[in-house]
């Protein structure tokens, strides 16, 4: 993989895909192996598991369903939107998506091995590595259509190595909390995917492509994506939670991304001639009150702040689209097909604020102890103060953290966020560039010729022949 | 809102969106609050809370996402089978879902408000929201590609206001039971809809329209719908259940709605020339299976009753698609663009009557003493009798109705309910009809243009100006 | 049904569906009853169902939903892939679907009858119906655009009555373990299918034909399908299981069918020229590893054997679709529409001697006494040795088979069920030939026409009368 600077063939691409999987095997084969409650070699183990008291018991099969539905189908087809990358858009969602499923098992193992030694898989670790998986399939969207399918699987297993990374710095070492992953997974994912594109804009100017455009029926098959996605979203964000506090999760994002969807839909009629809706606007920014809340799904935020920043993240989310993005593209030569910046990007940030506002408004008074489970940091350190709740309620030990202490570090991991992802997407973007994983050629972009045996060719130009005179040099009308 | 008789332009129906949402954000922070289960301040309250015996605590999180499926996705691409108002369909029916759920919760706080002064929001009055906004969803089904978006708001609305009022009397003052909600929400949605349709019928004559038709893949989107909507619909009838009584519902609408599919597809093909299927019947009358056993769905009708009671409604239902409904729009001049006179008004009468049979029938013999709590008005209001229940069962003290009585119950409860559904259906089509939330013309009826920037059509010309001589007026081909 | 072997009208087919489900509500009336957990009047049934130690409680709640998905939204879109029959596909599926289901249920029940003397409904019932009723649904993508709509009903209920038999025989009689049915369900289905598709295609030599193929939106419907399937395929592994026997059913089965795609996808890209996906691959290959995963799902075959086993079913399956089928095709005169002998077939028979050889490798070192849990045969018959298991662990006498007596049982009862599947079905489709359920001639295949009133014709040829030239004889391009 070295010194490869000169295009490579389709072939190699093939050999490529087959040495990462094969890859996956050896080190699955050499780390992983089944979490206690995945073992039937520990029954002992298995039924002592859950001794302890006040901890409640969560069951990831209730919500991890729902994940893999918005992971697949949700960003899948939320990107079959172009008229003529439909197949792509599903298609290579769903083999970055089984491979990265398995890369993200395997960073999420590394990183515990530091504790344990072994590395398990459970459902648990199941549900954590698709929820990984999002951030480069946002990454993706970005650069849909722009680029070949092992540049894709390249960056998407480095952007897991900087998302694990990240993660266990604004999480185990920060100590920040962000249930619903507004940072970790949408902010880092969309400037992950801005700098890359930033980097392939460096190279390619940005040009009006003839295919760049929905159809009629391209637009429905991603509203499945989209409402599957906005369905299920209260599920990502509670996934990491228990009890009232996943019961609140769900509150607010439902009530986040109803506001948010409204405002999306009105905002759209408000910036479009003729007050009509722009089916861009409504396939995206309809879930960025979804993104907004997800930081501070689990606080206390009251059902008005839940509904209130719903609302300011549709409004922005269609602003961008409709003034941010051209902008910079024109500017910053950043060309973003699915406008990540404008659902993930900036409504992430606005989540992370949020979520750093929410933290310094925290006290005992609104959370009682439940305060030191939602954010540990804050728990007393001194053994005095901490007797009797880790005894009542099993609650740890903290850093005695402060409220506005809590909120800085909230945004301080945001920045740190957004830093390690501008970072690590530009030296991917650059390695990307040099053609380890071939390149896409302006003809062939936003077209599933690049990617598919497209098998109807052939028998469609034989009925064109058989009876009509106005086939021509023209696409095939039933691909449009 | 007062006295706007003339047609309002396209920004003020986005000013009146953006208030809606405002006044909607307003009234959930005056009312609404965290119930004690999503309450971080309350661990007492959380731990406690169900103490009591013989309660078997539900877990709304199982059937919550498939009912929210039903909702957008099940009914929005129901919706989609009209050729050129599939983006409408799904799209309209995603914001009216996004709005109608705030007001759900609302509407249910302010009925809950008179009970304990304060409005809980929890996963149970989140599950409540989903199943009431299927009201109105099915109003809009006679409407399709007829109304503004905000006369769909402004109707689901007071619709929603005239729902709550009608299960509160229904459920809580003349106890009827009605566990799929046959009555409350198909028989009242389709009521109320049809009397909308009617007064926009007094005005225009329904006439055929050149675009009230399907195309080849606008009825494959919309068998998303069905089968979404039918796979999940033994969820739907037992959502409000628990225990045996929900296995109970699971099991008879299972059985129902499969033999109403089957007898669907047999009916449609013998009422039609050659004996072939129709997809409107298959789309729409393979679901009245399950409306028709709604309200008895936890009762005890055997297994051989369920899918009797199903056969029936997918036979009354192809009927009415094949011989009523076009009676109906010729002399009664009222239009159902969906049909849902045959698929929610039919059935859901049938299913009200249906299950005042079951309650005539029940006894203590076949119910033990879960007869007092599937009909808690049967319950003995004598202190004497329901001492022992109470303390082994959990039974609270009824009225001490006969079966007799609470099949006599169950029949006006129905008649209440098409009575309140047609009266308010009609106050909300004049009030409709008085243009404050504009109109749509004939021209633009069944029209996504009336509502999309249709974002593709300058690509599409462009092409067909590029290499063929088959454009002329003709609307382009991938529209259709 | 006796004499009919001349050609039956399409009325009579009618009638026969009608006679069907007819047949079935008199069977359900006689034979089947709520099992004591649905049943109100058993209370005390109910709340002392699970006294039993060591007995984990399933929730089939948890799981069922996902399998109803798999069974119509899967399979149903996943043959949509064909350019003019995707209404057959999805409406045929939902149609066979729903008479099966029933038919599944009564055939389970008369299985139990010999046991009880009654036959219980349950969600365990429900959910092993739904299961069952996959092996019809793959048996129909062998023959899909062939058969009239009777001949697959016919089909199934013959084929549910086999299929019966062959679990009964294997599971019970012979006592081998296949948890996720990669023998009883997918080699079973797709042999049975296949010998059907023999004897059609002894009468009629398949040939080439211009409908057998793709559009570019049908092709993403079907991806609708795969995903869908590949998603719950987890679930569906998993859904006999319990406690940690699930937990790892699960991983190993997401293991399995994401190295299987990522192996389909490259496998795919290595046989085509230019290096390029086919549609086709992507559609079905990409599942195989759920399949052969399947037997030894729940068994100890480390995260490694999963990876692999998948990766093998994903090339085997490719390779099978580019040269078997092709082969196959031409030699023995089976078409194989939808090439289930790649998806089902092969990636079946895989998974049983994989079981069978991970039931040669497991020990009580690595299973400790689950090993009698997981494979009841090889628990000890003497009752010296179970006492204390039994106690402790609820475990029964078994027959004291060693590992090898177990793993050669696994290959018997893959060889019996290899065996009945070819030919019960054999003998079904010398009956369906008979012409008992009419049949479809060459023209009609892969047609729509066949079995749908296509409604849009009449407007389409308006519209096209109108306004251009291009008509002629052409098929309209909106079918396409």
């Amino acid at each position: 993989m070295g010194k490869g600077m000169f295009s490579v063939s389709e072939k190699q691409q093939v050999c490529q895909l087959f040495f990462v999987q094969v890859l996956l095997i050896v080190l699955m084969g050499a780390l992983m192996t089944y979490g206690p409650e995945a073992d039937a070699n520990l029954p002992k183990n298995h039924t002592g598991d859950h001794g302890q008291k006040h901890v409640k018991k969560p069951d990831p099969l209730r919500v991890y369903p729902n994940i893999h539905v918005m992971i697949w189908i949700g960003f899948g087809f939320l990107m079959t939107f172009l008229r003529r990358y439909g197949q792509s858009a599903i298609g290579l969602t769903f083999l970055l998506g089984a491979i990265l499923v398995q890369v993200a098992m395997i960073c999420e193992g590394v990183a515990h091995i530091q504790k344990s030694s072994t590395s398990y898989l459970s459902l648990k670790s199941l549900l954590s590595a698709d929820v990984a998986v999002a951030t480069p399939l946002i990454s993706m969207g970005a650069l849909l259509g722009k680029t070949t399918y092992m540049q894709l699987v390249f960056m998407g297993i480095l952007e897991l190595i900087a998302f694990t990374v990240n993660k266990y710095v604004g999480e185990h070492l920060l100590m920040a909390v962000d249930a619903g992953d507004s940072m970790f997974v949408h902010a880092f994912g969309a400037y992950f995917g801005l700098a890359v594109s930033f980097v392939f804009g460096m190279k390619d100017k940005p040009k009006e492509h003839h295919l760049e455009g929905p159809s009629y029926n391209s637009d429905i098959f991603a509203m499945i994506g989209t409402v599957f996605l906005w369905l299920f979203w209260p599920s990502f964000n509670s996934a990491a939670l228990e009890g009232d506090d996943q019961q609140r999760a769900i509150i607010n994002t439902l009530l986040s991304i109803s506001s948010g969807c409204v405002i999306a839909f009105a905002t759209s009629a408000l910036v479009s001639k003729d007050s009509k809706f722009n089916m861009v606007h409504v396939q995206n920014s309809t879930l960025a009150g979804g993104v907004a809340i997800g930081t501070a799904a689990g606080m206390m935020c009251k059902p008005v702040g839940a509904l209130v920043v719903g609302a300011l993240a549709g409004l922005l989310s269609v602003l961008g689209y409709k003034y941010l993005t051209p902008l910079i593209q024109k500017r910053l030569r950043i060309h973003d097909t699915c406008g990540v910046h404008n659902l993930h990007g900036m409504p992430g940030v606005l989540g992370g604020i949020f979520g750093a506002l929410m933290a310094g408004l925290a006290n005992e008074a609104s959370y009682d102890y439940s305060l030191y489970e939602i954010f540990p940091a804050r728990a007393p350190s001194s053994e005095a103060k901490l007797a009797e709740m880790r005894d009542n309620y099993g609650i740890s030990a903290g850093l005695n953290r402060t409220a506005g202490e809590q909120a800085g570090y909230q945004l301080l991991v945001l920045a740190i966020t957004v830093g390690i992802a501008i970072v690590s997407g530009l030296i991917t973007g650059l390695m990307m560039r040099m053609s380890i994983c071939g390149s896409i050629s302006e003809e062939q972009k936003f077209d599933d010729e690049a990617h598919w045996e497209l098998e109807e060719e052939s028998s469609q130009e034989s009925k064109v022949k058989e009876g009509t005179n106005c086939g021509g040099d023209q696409l095939p009308m039933a691909h449009i």
